[in-house]
């Protein structure tokens, strides 16, 4: 299968890596029904870890079967599954060879209400043996732990790179550092995806920014240059920007369930701002299958039209 | 993409395998003209290393550019491409994601006339920074050096499972203990084919074996239990029957140029004995790339039609 | 190419270093409009994760692309350009051999108000692999986490000399056991810098020094013996004596944005006062380009014929 | 300084090597005479080892020196200096910075007629703290010893691109294996050079092809395809071809002392069979100075006007 | 205690190495009766482990006791004493800091006459906790172990390196590959300490070279460009020249034990030569003290005054 020319472009960004990242950037970019377009609509369920299996699978109880994700992914056209090593393993040999799969490779429970930090609950040696096409990473900026978990990063990225694996970087402003307010700020959010560019990722996922600037010194900035952050369309912008000029991929995630109209509405301006695509956990696996499908499939369908 | 019932069947047989393993096996063969059929043509080319380059590439001088190999492995449809290690590295980066990549691991050239043995040209770490799907290794059953060798290929072969990449074995019985009368005598072709899948070879790659049946105590058997041996079918079904009752893949090589009738009757052979497919490198390189692409793409015919 | 009488004599106070260390220094003084001058203009862009992207890049938003500071520095015949690992490898294989690269090595995110301290973000590993010619790291002399930051440093220092890569340290006094004030004060930079040059940096880059002497101690001392600091060139050379007395090469940054004559004014009086050249990031890539290659070739211009 | 236009081709056709690699390739081909060309012409120095100090530097006695060979490298234009350990160690603090660096990592003695094996004298890790920008290795295709030295090659080139080092093949075919008249044939000097390439050479190093084609095989398919091996330049034009149709850079060396007009001549011949230029050792350190910055110059000319 | 401006002149040719090399070349050059002149005396005692003890210490019994040495070397006013561990660690402790220890690395057992090779019987982490200021190594060339054993040093001199000890290599063609008159010839003498210059030898000793030239193709040179090697003095001055020409330290052993005249004249003809001094073992500890202190105090006298 020949490769795009979106495709070839997406990959001439990221020449300093060797053939084995770049192969399978092309896998992600190769699967699915945004085959071809550069665009991605990943499926993450990492939920069942980081707020409890009630809170995640109650609302459709046939996600706490691991199989029922691995299918979903599939069925709907997903780029890839991300998941941590439990529900990975559970599935990863019968679904072998159908979905790119990425490990993720740290995880956080909310069993105790603290300074938010990851644990490492995988490893490349793990996403190898799994047969993932990519590891995933979640980094806190604000938090009191943020440094410790960027040298942890950067080492995971340069082991993952020598064995040929691209890393996706979940970027999530949050602690004691940083105001609530601040956590989905536009200028944060675009902060934030830049330090996970500069970390080495190849990928970058942040939240859809939020209405607000936070920081003082990029308050001032904003205004003097007048930097558009009245629409989610202008912030996607201005955060893909903040990806080397668009020259890094960087995706959003959907957050908190709502309704299809709120998430399409979300999705098309992700699109109209030249965001890469969607990682949709909540939003998928907690709607009925059927609901699902539908939903993931307006929302592929909007950006392969953008 | 879903795995059809018939990959299904075949990843079954390899159920001791990680899923790493399991993917890259599913990889190949959801790949090009055949995908889903669990029929393979493969396009390797070694011969630059193994026979010199003139004696390769002046029949089609465009084979002397690495980057000839990749197009038409592409173009034809093949599963994948296979390769010493300079061949691959030459285009990895520019056809990364295109055709899933084999690095040959070991290589043995034809500068002078001595046992053959082959010399490790490249390494698993090398096998993942390219980006490849497996590795491939060679075997020579009946040389001096065959322990030697069998014993590197283990070693190979687990390193190259807690990578996740399958391993394909080239067997070719030749050397000191070996008459060249027995080097492709039925018997011999499925004792190698044996040996490679006890060594825990997932694919193996042998001769179309020849009528003769080359040791005493196998005509012996061959006689007594009336294993029939007159024609290539009946040879090739024993060889795929001693690949585990043919729950090990075996692929068949080309071997010297011939011409288009020669090589489609010796496929459709190939196809009715229950061979998995061929491997075919002479054949299709040295013959202009449009006459190649005529001839693969019926020897792919014969084998989505088996 | 042969090295001036400048270079040899710089080299030659480095002579306890391996040939790789010399030949690495000696790429940096053998490049660009001061080739051969022992004198330094550096583009350094970290500020992408040290203030934010909005905060640095819109300003000239041609900046939010890697590529233009790789051109930026070779366009206007800097020695090297420095930068985190991210912004280095989305340009090191397009740009390869046209501009000397230093990596620098931690960094640290203005997320959360706190304790100065930078992450790990980058390894010599990635330093050869990205082909860079030495690397950068920064201290805080003063905050809470110095010494810890030094015995990073120490390691690295002696890690990357056996790889033949020089280090520069960023020696920038701040934290909780530093008021405001002695930031840059005459005797806290003087200080900064000879604890950079004891630590083994083989350049220091510094803050131009204010007119404040902040230790009670060294205000003694510094009224005693009549040590001068009226003038910023003053200053400049006791903090070049303070590198021990100018056998290790110390430069300076511009630090925030101003207007050129400004800037010229400081960079002259840095030259008078012995400096061996400027690190000058915001001012060059926030400027539009051609401003930016005017005021970059008329700071050349001064120490070129300092 | 920019890469010219062919620079940029020649580094496109290694596109799998890390951006350290392609800095180093970058650093040879834009140093000296020939910078910027894509042409080389390499000082080598390793006789005094290989052939004995008397019969390697008693023409010219100047050159027991080693500080003779790094100037005559710099002063000639050189693109490169490559020689042993000693040698490199004896002048590379002192020349710095000023002409690119090999170091020879095997070489043989020839105190005993044995078949030819080379030690290992040299390491990355010395090539590396001498500030080198490749590594150099002469394999022996044809003897006893080829799959050792073959396998030692490959996990070399490894480990010197895992630092950012291309590795140069000297392709010696000889040993027990192979004639006397085979060793310069032009069949075997192509096969030489393929398997180098196959092995992963960045680049090749051979002896001009003599007019003979040595092996059986070989030459049915010379005749078969009429490819010309006449003069010298048809010779070359098939070993350039042998290195990836032209995609690997491939040098030859000078062999044994001869005049001035053999020299052009040959030269000659290379340059117009698109060879990529010459190694020159004995024909340059061997003559007095004068002479051999003239012949050096005259060579360089032909390759510039090529 | 300030350098000499000769033993500065000779710490100059050794400038790509470390302080710590340096330090103890310098505590070499700086001890005993010859301190700063650069030339050497060193008292060897290996013969115990190369001869058996009867051969060595029956004609002057008190060599039997491993004190007696190292108070020989001191008394006498040598640079240092070598001998191998067991030697070296019987009298470390006592004498700590009255004579420089060299520790030969490996030795070789007469017990039964085979192809000469030497078991490494120490280490560089001996010499450390030993306190010794240099290592020894020999190698054989023209020996079928040749190759190995280069390789061995290659390792060892590097790690010597890091730990800042200098190596001494004894140079001794023998073997398979060189008849019985080609071990001393001129050539082959010349061309041994030409090799372990190569391999990074700090210090060379050889055998003073008899009147042979044994090699053909090194009597055609000798020949045609007239090297002389009539005399020792002459033979010598062609071995100072091979050994860079004279910018490594070449070092002379007294060979068999003989009268004091045939030893003062060997001794005025090698310092005439430009040799840097004389090892002597036998001929100093096989003669009473009184005798040997005379020897020594009379052969030092020669090189003072040369």
């Amino acid at each position: 299968m020949s490769n795009s020319d979106r495709v070839r472009q997406i990959l001439s960004w990221y020449s300093s890596d060797n053939p084995g990242v770049l192969t399978n950037l092309a896998r992600l970019m190769n699967t699915g029904t945004l085959a071809g377009t550069g665009k991605f609509v990943i499926l993450p369920v990492d939920q069942g870890f980081e707020h409890g299996p009630a809170r995640s699978f109650a609302p459709n109880p046939a996600g706490y079967d691991p199989d029922y994700h691995f299918q979903l992914a599939i069925d709907s056209g997903c780029n890839a599954y991300a998941a941590p090593l439990g529900f990975l393993e559970a599935g990863a040999a019968k679904f072998a060879g159908q979905i790119p799969l990425i490990l993720k490779l740290n995880n956080s429970d909310s069993l105790s209400k603290v300074e938010p930090a990851s644990a490492l609950t995988g490893s490349v040696r793990d996403a190898l043996r799994l047969g993932c096409v990519a590891i995933g990473f979640t980094i806190y900026p604000g938090s009191t732990m943020r440094n410790t978990t960027y040298e942890q990063l950067r080492a995971i990225i340069l082991e993952a790179k020598e064995a040929g694996l691209p890393s996706i970087v979940w970027a999530y402003p949050r602690g004691t550092g940083m105001a609530k307010e601040g956590e989905q700020a536009a200028d944060v959010t675009a902060y934030a995806a830049q330090i996970s560019c500069q970390l080495g990722a190849h990928i970058v996922k942040v939240k859809p920014p939020k209405e607000v600037v936070y920081q003082d010194e990029a308050k001032k900035v904003f205004d003097k240059y007048g930097i558009p952050s009245k629409t989610l369309t202008e912030r996607v912008k201005h955060v893909v920007q903040s990806c080397f000029a668009g020259k890094r991929i960087v995706i959003f995630s959907g957050g908190e369930a709502k309704d299809d109209a709120a998430i399409m509405d979300e999705v098309k301006q992700i699109a109209a701002g030249g965001g890469f695509g969607s990682i949709m956990g909540r939003n998928a696996f907690q709607r009925p299958r059927d609901a699902a499908l539908k939903l993931l499939a307006d929302v592929m369908a909007v950006y392969k039209s953008a």
